[in-house]
């Protein structure tokens, strides 16, 4: 599912960069638990949403989803 | 904004494809008055609708956003 493949890409990029959850979301202006749904595939979030996290982590929605997209497999729970 | 620069962005490509909102809207499963929302940049879209447009225009996601993120300038309403 995309939110899925979605959430553990970001999790992956995130953690690239050392950032707790809390600190990302505080860097991005985004609430803590809501962006911990996401990273877990557990939400549908928008596209103004998906804007922030992607300037937040340097890359374009682009760049974001060609990550999303080739690393097809997702990981087991 | 990005809502805006998508729905132009989806426009084109919907109308290079010869298709009516109506006709699009009815192929990937969206509410067709929704669909007509998303074009004019009005509506917040959600990651799972952005996966049915996008596979309804045979691109990817990367793909899509490759076209809105290039085509920076928003046309005059």
């Amino acid at each position: 599912m995309i939110t899925k493949k979605l959430g553990n890409r970001l999790r992956e990029l995130r953690e690239q960069k050392g950032l707790t959850q809390e600190r990302f979301a505080l860097k991005i202006g985004i609430d803590r638990s809501y962006y911990a749904g996401v990273e877990l595939g557990q939400r549908n979030i928008s596209l103004k949403n998906l804007e922030k996290i992607a300037h937040g982590l340097d890359l374009s929605l682009s760049e974001l989803f060609k990550g999303v997209e080739e690393n097809g497999a997702e990981k087991p729970c």
